[in-house]
């Protein structure tokens, strides 16, 4: 199961060129993010995270960019879990315009405990929500041409 | 050659748990890449593109989180280029506190024409000033983990 | 006639006290502004802007925050405009939380032609779409307490 | 006396027009005061606010913007203080590029005690160096057109 979030292109989003600034596709994913938990839940991330003592702190994250985002676009951001394990989850996402894919992107997830500031096995209840939106993932983000060859 | 730039983590910056929120890296990231162009050329980012009427969009980005950033910490992010073609090149960010490294990032920038909106291959003067900062590169983002095994 | 828009105070808004960082509510004011043109002319703001060659720079601004907004707040943003000239249109906005007032701004923006970058009066249909949101405004910013007395 | 901080506008503050966007003026003020802070206290804002347990919420804000501040200009953001009481602040933030005034601001701040979330007076320490700072204030942002007259 997938979640979609829709987002559109704000003029405070694109750069002089006209095209989304990189750095705002991840303040997308995590509105997106965030919306799941929503949807999942019926409360809000801060509740969520209020009663669980659960923070999700990002690990690793990888992006590929295949066609820009225009400023006005309207795109659908798809959430979905291509990896779970006790303490962490890598949430995918897929960033279309009129079906076409724009970015494709992985960010993992790791449980912390919100005081104790340590790694945390995900609460049952989360961990129930999320095994919910595992998905058997074909076209994540290619970064092997990061380093060449 | 890593060109340095000192960034210090603003309230702004800071989430509810008091650590920089991770969207945040890759502004800091694109600060330290127009720092560097400035370095390099003498000339403000936005003069380089206007006169060479190449941009940067990035392509592809990879980053690993390996302890947090903390309201009022100042860190150093050291930038450089991992691999360099005719039309992309692939920085290399490291934020490092105290001499300890917080996160490692790669984002691979390709050539495109500002107006007319194509690939292009970087113009001389920027490709010899892109040369210098060329280094093998030993402590690269590990994604490996984004998927299983 | 007041647009309203939602918005959910996210993580990434929210500083390390949980409050919504200031320059994040002119954020939303923009968004709540961007959302307002597309109930309006049925386009993204991003084709109003680019059929009327008109852009909307901000001239001026004050606002004054009455209640926090915390982390994981559900706000509506209501906006409408206070005073409308030829050449410009002071929009005011007003954050809500389950009724309760939390912050009251007002932005007057000036019409500029996008190309030749001189002052241009609004277009007819814009200002057509304008004189709907016009409202006698009764809850202004008090920012007399800026300066003394 | 005023603070002054330089600032470049980057890639990411400016518009699809090559101007920056307004609110990043409220996010260049607030790192001007931060590095107001560790100028007068040797020590990091958020090393002030730990130690003292006082926050500075924004209550109320001014804008008035005369110039475009545009990609690649570097700005210097002149800070001092136009009005101080027990409790409250109001910071003046002046943006110039080789001498002209972009844009003025003032934003008021109160203090409040960051645990217990109620009022409080400055401590004594923080007073005298806010005090260092006051100084009679002949061009302030002029609001007075953003309603009629």
């Amino acid at each position: 199961m997938r979640f979609v979030k829709e987002a559109r292109v704000r003029f405070g989003h694109a750069d002089p060129a006209g095209i989304a600034y990189y750095p705002r596709f991840f303040e997308w994913f995590h509105d997106a993010f965030e919306s799941m938990f929503e949807a999942a839940f019926q409360q809000s991330y801060a509740e969520v995270l209020a009663s669980s003592e659960c923070g999700f702190p990002a690990v690793q994250a990888a992006c590929e960019w295949r066609r820009p985002a225009r400023f006005g676009d309207l795109v659908q951001i798809e959430v979905f879990i291509s990896r779970l394990t006790e303490r962490s989850a890598t949430f995918e996402y897929r960033v279309k315009k009129e079906g076409a894919l724009l970015a494709t992107a992985s960010v993992k997830v790791a449980g912390m405990h919100l005081s104790q500031h340590r790694p945390m096995a995900f609460p049952p209840n989360i961990r129930t929500v999320f095994e919910r939106y595992v998905e058997e993932d074909r076209d994540h983000p290619d970064t092997s041409r990061l380093r060449g060859a």
